[in-house]
């Protein structure tokens, strides 16, 4: 299947619909470091989520546009504090909030996209049971994406961490907030009980995927389409699935240990060290294992699909997975 | 009149609940942080507020607990995002949370009692539009206070603050969150329309007259009662409304400017200076100045309670204002 262009069509939408709620305040530079990362893109795969379900159980789309847009407002305000605690210079070919302004500012901008979020998400058109769930939905996620970051940060001083750990991590940080959009997408399009958790679920398998995908291309993508030097996640010591996989395989002090160690978060290793440790992460069947489970994640996610009646959407949503799940950049 | 027992009485409760609600989560660093302020003290004086102007307007005061208790803890976000800005080392006598953790830990520590604020809020026993109206002001409010703080940073780097824009400033990072207990306790309460406003009115008047009058305390405060050294604002720098008041009527390059200026800032600076500087604050009738501002807003917010049938909490709200304005600790 052909990417949707439905999906343009509604993150279109959304654009004019987050620009107008982000449009907000007295205070200039804060508005002003409040829409940077909004205004620079994002595929607004949440709110797109969150409208296609609610569409594929009900024919409600356009209802779940405050939901929508408060999702990508409250991703935004998680993307500037990640930004802060990692001391990231750029995001989305853009200087990063705390380094176009400052730390403070940061902050600040995060925490203010975090009240405009609920504020749009009180907007949602449902009946009082509803818009309660919705709310402690939401506000229950963004506490796990707090512990997904905790964890990330802990990680960084972990020697050894286990695969569930990691698959821990992933779900709060990333894999939550797309069952978030799903679920309540389906409580908005007035979807059954089954429905309701089969999104969820559906979302949740698919966040996972989507994310441990990353980690493939960054090892095995196409530098020409992912736009990184190969094995820039290796020079970068960035902890992935696939090195977790690894070190948990490699016996300590063995060669093959030595030599992934010698490449990992070593930003001047040079290009054979590098593929030398490549070698050592295709020998420990880390790259093959972490390929086969996003694959399965992705599989998993789209038999929850099962639940919906066939319509368009339902296509779309499987469409949906192809591209979090195999995309090439 | 004494200070009322049953604040006391109130705030204990508030504790007990408050405590149950942050007893979630997996990760144990994270609980720790964010348990951190809430459980060194703190008067409670917002969800007291919040249950107060609920008893007083329809005799419903435990109904307005989840709100009191969200509206505390996003205080208690604020103050750790807050330290973490100004780089305090130091609160309520406990090292602050970017200290005893680090800074990253504290931002995320925020960010998941913020989330855990508006999860307790959902609780609210009201009606749809009512849960909508307290959502949407509890939202703005958090937005205005950061508008608030963003305000006080950049401050830092401003030459002349206007009182008008300090006022502004004070408003938003204290006032509104005040504001917001007494509106959210009057609409829980199902008060008619004009006690909303007004209590809302009352709190805010009260909070702004709570927060300048911490600034008369800081320079003619009893150092034994209040804890801290004699003009410790002046030797800090610190932007009160008494120095915005000064600096905009001393003459550019006056004596009486550089005397201030010598002594505003500079740690080092000796008992004689301050005292020199504080005898400008006084020339200038400064201090004075902020002393009947405290005492009119203070003033003000009692008339507000007009709105309210004679009874004991319509009692302890005015008490209240007594010892927001006029306490020497």
């Amino acid at each position: 299947m052909e990417f949707p262009r439905e999906i343009i069509t509604i993150a279109k939408d959304v654009d004019k619909s987050l620009m107008t709620y982000l449009d907000v305040g007295k205070h200039e530079k804060l508005r002003q470091a409040m829409k940077h990362y909004p205004e620079a893109g994002g595929k607004r795969m949440r709110p797109v989520m969150a409208i296609l379900v609610a569409e594929a159980v009900g024919k409600k789309g356009s209802k779940a546009m405050p939901l929508g847009c408060a999702l990508e407002i409250i991703h935004n305000f998680t993307l500037i504090h990640d930004d802060v605690i990692d001391e990231d210079p750029v995001r989305r070919g853009r200087p990063t909030i705390h380094v176009l302004f400052d730390v403070p500012t940061a902050i600040i901008a995060g925490d203010a996209l975090f009240a405009i979020g609920f504020e749009v998400l009180s907007e949602t058109d449902v009946g009082l049971d509803d818009l309660r769930t919705i709310f402690r939905s939401v506000s229950e996620t963004v506490f796990l994406i707090a512990e997904g970051q905790q964890m990330d940060v802990d990680f960084e001083n972990t020697v050894t961490v286990k695969i569930e750990e990691y698959v821990e991590m992933v779900e709060k940080k990333t894999a939550v907030l797309f069952a978030c959009a799903a679920e309540g997408g389906a409580i908005i399009g007035g979807g059954t009980k089954k429905q309701i958790a089969d999104m969820k679920e559906y979302a949740r398998l698919m966040g996972i995927g989507f994310q441990i995908w990353d980690d493939v291309l960054g090892i095995k993508g196409d530098t020409k389409k992912t736009g990184k030097p190969v094995g820039s996640d290796i020079r970068n010591g960035k902890r992935t699935m696939i090195i977790v996989h690894a070190m948990e395989h490699l016996a300590e002090g063995s060669k093959d240990k030595k030599i992934l160690l010698a490449a990992l978060g070593n930003e001047k290793a040079t290009d054979a060290q590098v593929s030398e440790a490549i070698r050592v992460l295709e020998k420990t069947g880390s790259i093959e294992y972490v390929h086969t489970e996003a694959l399965r994640y992705a599989a998993e996610a789209k038999q929850k699909l099962d639940c919906l009646k066939p319509s368009r959407e339902k296509d779309i949503l499987a469409a949906f997975v192809d591209f979090a799940v195999g995309r090439e950049a």
